[in-house]
């Protein structure tokens, strides 16, 4: 398995210094990972549950997938440096890096538009 | 052409009530316009002109792409809401328009965690 920084803690804000080649493909790398409808539903959980650990066995049943597929969704978002995971017995828990959310927020904020106001 | 409300003014915040299908669904469509290097770094160069509208010209020069890949790109963000267009003689110019990027920061606000916290 390769081994590589979070695509979360990759890049420079979008509204800030000149976005470099490498910075726009892990910027792209993280919206890709964000653009899907099934990862967006796990996210909205996770940030409902307000920071506490959400099972697997939850996703399974209200997005209503195979939990293969719900496995391979919370692997991209974990990759990206979004989730946490846990063992607790048999079942795994998620729960979102609130510092990633803060990242994603601040990567988005549009300062310079602010600025010029 | 379809007529369609802009993706940007779709959607229910990612840490809100809970995401419906419909609203996941353009939510992905958002961040699936978002997932692309060029159009990251057209919002970039928008971003760095602080609500300066920017000419059609400048993006082919810095991105080093024909005009037709350049005004296929814009259209993606347009359409999604996040950019307006204006003609002056020849050229078109574009801005972001700074309500889109509010609703966008808005769409990631990690609220949920911030209340627990």
């Amino acid at each position: 398995m390769k081994k590589r920084v979070p695509t979360i803690n990759c890049c420079t804000p979008l509204a800030g210094s000149s976005l470099s080649e490498s910075d726009a493909v892990e910027l792209e790398r993280l919206f890709r990972v964000m653009a899907d409808r099934h990862r967006l539903k796990i996210l909205n959980i996770l940030l409902r549950a307000a920071g506490q650990p959400v099972c697997v066995c939850e996703f399974t049943d209200q997005l209503r997938l195979a939990q293969p597929t719900v496995s391979y969704h919370l692997k991209q978002l974990r990759d990206a440096g979004l989730l946490d995971r846990e063992k607790r017995g048999t079942f795994a828990y998620f729960r979102v890096r609130p510092e990633a959310m803060e990242r994603l927020h601040a990567l988005v904020e549009p300062a310079a538009l602010a600025r010029a106001s």
